[in-house]
């Protein structure tokens, strides 16, 4: 029998589906076995009274993500990840953005130099397509995909990256005949620009008015026609940071509809509302698209996270720092809503924050908890079961969580580059203390512990909704 | 390390979550490790391309239940677990019923002698309460919920069986306070009566005449009863048998409007229609409510499976011998529909035709195959962790499937004491070739080898949904 | 030419569908011509300035009906139908209502006698069924529709006169074969009576509680029963009293499906919430049922008043002193909720209200304002075009209104017998200040003024929606 | 008193609300009178045993519409009007086009010239807005509403004429600051284009496949982006040609949410499915877009007509002839679907078929024909009370049916200058034997003899539903 490089010994081991008390066996970075009593290893966990779940898998953040000219993001491959190993994560997945006029595959290559060397964990690339030109659509695109880039996200909002109907559905059937998952970011991009210039010509642009000139049916619109266009094409999608009530009617109506409408939602959509954008231009932490509602929307994206509506909970960390010319104050200015870089940071407070009022609360259990956080989206864009699970021959991507933690979440706790947090002072119970990627600590609960670069790139398989049928496994 | 009773060897192990490729080590009737390259077991088997999966959990079958004058189920617990286990399914969920006037704890001490050293799988016992009397309500049930009997059935129609709201509410708010799962048999006890004497005054009274008097409305109206019922009293309850679209969409109505309305079907829905029915008396065999409907519902059921709709698939096996006085012709006629006893047999096939039909064409994945049939019904009635799946500490109940495996289903093959099965002659692909309980081969692909009366009766827990919220597990 | 019994000159005509300049020539009490400059009439009426609109048809009100012992009325036909001329209402249907054990007949033949001599303006009766005796079914009902008595009211609530579903369905299949039309009082009784028992259990007695033993979802499961029995028997029914979103969806949902579901409501619904009955005892005022709701469900009821939803606008008045022991106190006394008799008296302040609120706030036009409460309930219950518009041929009962005049209401102006009016206080815009009964003056605006016992019994015709089809009309 | 120029005797007329026995004075053109026993005219015409209904009011149909290079439309003002004449049609409302960078007043004008000394019948004139550029904006469009221009259409599809959401935004933006009405032609350009290709690149270019490459999703998803439009500005809209039941559920769920969206079907609906596209070539006689569906969808939008979904019924005629180098064969070949002018003929048996179809079979009623032909459209452009409707001091266009008319429509018997209908041999019962305009006949079932050019340019009012509410009519 062999020996462990590390065992896990007496926590409570859950995944998506399961919760038992045994020993975690770690060998050569993976999961080994799975048993009690197991043999010493040669670093050895103690985990009684603790859960061992599998870390996370961070499906939408943004890491030093090229910008327009004067806009910066924080947070690069270094502070992001150690950031995220800290909230429980182990694996992230960041966008290579395709600018218009350039060429897919350079941005490809741009992204990993900027990752290269400076990972803590394991990381894969979701691409985003702004500009499908003909040599994207021909070639670039369908390598890609077969060289392990399986998804890519396109807007139907924002002027530098919206796509029309037509282009969408080029896409779409390019998804369909490589396997691969489009991810779409669904708000309509004419109402909101005709609805920002009312606002303007009435000279309402502090952050607040980011929230009113975004409403619910802005999303709702562009939702039902992502449905409508996936619907044409028979090729599944992910519907991602879905913000509340109507946009998840629409997507009930298409589950009932027997249409395959996947949804993310984010811990921004479960716990701020509207009201935490009209606190003067502070208001500006926590403007992202689609704003966040108000409480009875947040009720509804629970009541989708239980029911399970939703298949991927993210971040979608956006890091721009609020006292900063490159970031929430361009040019050093409190500047009108429109030119407010979108986004919040929350790469290492996902977690704990559906945790400690999901599980905690009572709204959702524990095995829905790690399958939302880890295993669907691994399973959702083709790291499993390399990632997202602990089983056999899985890597093994491990958070500790003490369950009873209490912690008020202050940013100077953080590891992130953003200089505040738009969860300042809420009280958390339960938070990961030691985090393993690969079976090497990278978090205990002190210090963050993980060699800068040793993260490494994760190819992508074909995203398990989006793959031809096997019609057996095994 | 311990020595192993049986070791599983090479085969590929699913989860409701997970898949892997590793041996299973059982001691002592329980899953103990999980690994690969384990070291030997006293017991063998190789299931190199295998599945190694979960034993079935069929939570809603009818065996050896007492019946008016005249009537008798063919399987008992002897030939009902058998067949069961030939199957893959290692635990089944029959019902005491109680009968109007009845003590019901008389109701489970009778089924008790019914089952005693008869059963070659373990088992657990549902309920039936048709008559919820002061006694009842005050005393034997609360009783019996905490003795471990924590899920009852409850009938909208049959005379002998049916509840009124108000009943239904007095044990709504029981199981609230209890804990325990209430099942609703959803049909419209008037609407049925009315039709059926329409259809008995026009002389219409062949077995296919029994589909027309239950239409999809006599369903839907009391799914949409039931689904307000329990919203009134604040509980969840799990409707049985849903047939089809107008049901499903009750249900989908509910959930989005954050009700917890679980929801079971069977594969007389997936594969049978009301044309079933018409085929001269022989349609008897296929009489069952509510009746199959046509292809359009059954696909809206396939989307109901995928999409989560669904949480446990059963065989509402009722097993009534088609050539028989005390069975589809009672007396030794051929009578009336309104006369024919209600059921189909399906304990053994239950399996089977859910993973060829689905996993094997592609409709669900095999962690749902598992969740439906093994995972979420022991979570759904309290029996979980100890049954449902695979994982350190559970009870050894597993099926080794042979994915390849090309099956024509004859009744002279299955193992039930019934003389027809409604599937004769349906291919399969698909067929488990191994079953163990608590670590005992019980099938081998061969022989029924288990030993009669080795089955055991479990106490069920408190149900998951049911259960007041644990604020944090472990 | 004709000379003119009476001629109403110069004022803005509006029927259900149209608004015109014109006269009004009456002759032997009926609409003889329509025209600018007609010949002098041997009365004539300048109406100059204002509206001249069909008299209003109450289609659902109660006066003098048999109460069970120690309660009673207030108003008779004498007191009932002069407040309803007052308010511009020249026809009212109350109803004749069976107790449990009695003959229909006898009730419509008691009903008759109290009728008799008193009443002001034309009357039509519907019946309550309560005992759907073989006899009923087979003779009294069929015979009485046939003889004029063409709708009937159900109640699935209320012990002395709820059916169940079995009696519910014979009565619509008895309403299919003869063209009648059934009203039902959708809430579930069941519920009702449970909640009302847990209240009780807790000590919460008071006025205000009768809205929470009777939430929306008590109507609303009503409501889809009713529905689906209608469906079930392909036969239209009418729900009265609708007072909300949950139930609107369900009628909503039966339209697009092609279902003839008829719906009502009331002034209530618009005007009251449930706030109105946590006054103390004062709030047994505004105890009806099903009880008010919210502002949100009141702009539900306006939507559904606007965009065609409902046909019919009625009182419901059910007049009960508050100051009186066989009224608002049984026996002298505050009583549990439970005990207060149901219903608001309203029929004087139908059409004020819906006029006010309705065509003076914009909310609907004029003509749906005619059409809402004269003559589409006068097309439903068979007696047009003798009742509800003006037309030429139909009867000159015709309401003269001053769209300007302002009102405050207050009870002493009201001519009901009831010792007060939910809507003491509320500010009108616009009243009928001259009405006409086959044009017979019999409220000037001052006095009411038709002789006591002019007003005649109508047999009414087969209601339009339930009627067999007319090929083509003439 | 008066004498009357025409008395229309002994008929039954009726309204959009009523039906009655009465005469029909008419003088100087307009209805003076009604009542029985009406002095004698100078022209008297027997309408015993016949219906008097209101003309209707053709509120979309295409008449010498500029086309593009080499088509042209069959039907100028002159055949047209005339067409419609003989159809019981007394008003039409074809559109004045503008061309993108035309100017809007200059298309106005030119329409004026094209429609100048050649109408039989009165007409007004949508607009249809291709280039809502700053001046058509600022300028035209503002000013032709004032002048009684006061509805446009606008297009989401067609490359020539289609919008983008921003320019919809701004012209709903207008239409509620003017209280315009604005009419949606609503599919989704860039799914029909994409399919288009699809469909091409196969080989599939018959007729049939022009049905193929408009789905209903496409129809539905721009049905959904149209409401959600309207619901941002907060102004009405009307969706025109709605084709069957997932754009009808979008509208009905407008209506559930208390928006204001009005819908308009056509014949081609009821009657013609997508197999009547299916006749080789032929098939080209039927494509029009949106594409007929299938009898469920027909019975979708009977349905809608039935319980007042549907404000509008139209024709929709686009007059191309098949056997035409200048129509449906454009250059005299059968070219690829994509080439066809879209549209089919249809002025003269638009109220025909409704009428035999709707009336004679018991679908709707009398009433609800009037108000869908003639009485809505007049109120939702501006047109009524001068239109629409046979009340005191309104144009005398009326229609004098005879409802027992067979009829088998060739044709032949038409009037249009069309060379086909796509109602070739369909059986009608009831038919207009004589149609008045302002009281002049210009048909009387033999001849049309309305002189040419007698018809009059009709400014429009404020459409009602547009219009800023008057608190109270006169």
């Amino acid at each position: 029998m062999e020996h462990f490089d590390v065992v896990i010994r007496n926590g409570t081991v859950a995944t998506a589906s399961d919760i038992m008390q045994c020993d975690v066996g770690i060998k050569d970075g993976k999961v080994a076995m799975l048993g009690r009593g197991l043999p010493p290893g040669k670093k050895e966990i103690d985990a009684a009274g603790k859960l061992v779940l599998p870390g996370g898998v961070d499906a939408h953040c943004h890491l030093d993500q090229p910008m327009e000219e004067g806009l910066k993001m924080a947070d690069d491959f270094r502070s992001g990840t150690i950031s995220a190993a800290c909230g429980g994560t182990t694996t992230v997945i960041p966008f290579a953005a395709q600018a218009k006029g350039q060429s897919l595959r350079a941005a490809v290559e741009d992204y990993h130099r900027r990752a290269e060397g400076k990972a803590v964990i394991d990381y894969a690339f979701h691409m985003i397509v702004s500009d499908p030109s003909e040599k994207v659509l021909k070639e670039e695109l369908p390598q890609l995909v077969r060289e392990g880039y399986t998804s890519f996200k396109i807007y139907m909002t924002y002027d530098d990256l919206k796509l029309n109907d037509r282009q969408i559905l080029e896409l779409l059937a390019l998804a369909r005949r490589e396997g691969a998952m489009v991810m779409v970011h669904a708000e309509n991009a004419d109402c909101i620009g005709w609805l920002t210039e009312q606002l303007e010509e009435a000279g309402l642009t502090a952050p607040k008015y980011h929230a009113t000139s975004r409403p619910m049916l802005v999303e709702r619109e562009a939702t039902h026609r992502a449905i409508a266009l996936s619907e044409l094409v028979d090729v599944p999608i992910l519907i991602v940071h879905v913000s509340g009530k109507e946009a998840i009617e629409q997507i009930r109506w298409a589950h009932g509809h027997g249409l395959r409408i996947y949804a993310e939602t984010c811990p921004q959509y479960l716990v701020l509302t509207a009201d935490h954008l009209d606190d003067g231009y502070h208001g500006a932490k926590c403007v992202c698209s689609p704003p966040p509602r108000d409480k009875a929307n947040q009720q509804y994206v629970w009541d989708g996270l239980a029911s399970g509506l939703f298949t991927v909970f993210s971040s979608d960390h956006a890091p721009f720092r609020y006292e900063d010319p490159q970031g929430k104050k361009p040019g050093g200015k409190e500047v009108p809503f429109r030119y407010i870089p979108n986004g919040t940071p929350g790469l290492e407070t996902r977690m704990p924050i559906l945790f400690s009022e999901g599980v905690g609360k009572g709204r959702i259990d524990l095995n829905r908890f790690v399958a939302l956080t880890a295993t669907d989206p691994a399973k959702m864009y083709g790291l499993y079961p390399r990632k997202g699970t602990i089983a056999i021959g899985s890597d093994a991507d491990i958070a500790i969580w003490d369950p009873h933690k209490e912690v008020i979440i202050r940013n100077q706790m953080l590891h992130h580059d953003v200089d505040y947090t738009p969860y300042e002072g809420m009280r958390i119970t339960g938070w990961p203390e030691t985090t393993l990627s690969r079976g090497e600590v990278v978090w205990d609960g002190g210090l963050a512990c993980g060699d800068v670069g040793r993260g490494q790139f994760l190819q992508c398989g074909l995203p398990d909704p989006a793959r031809p049928k096997k019609i057996i496994p095994a």
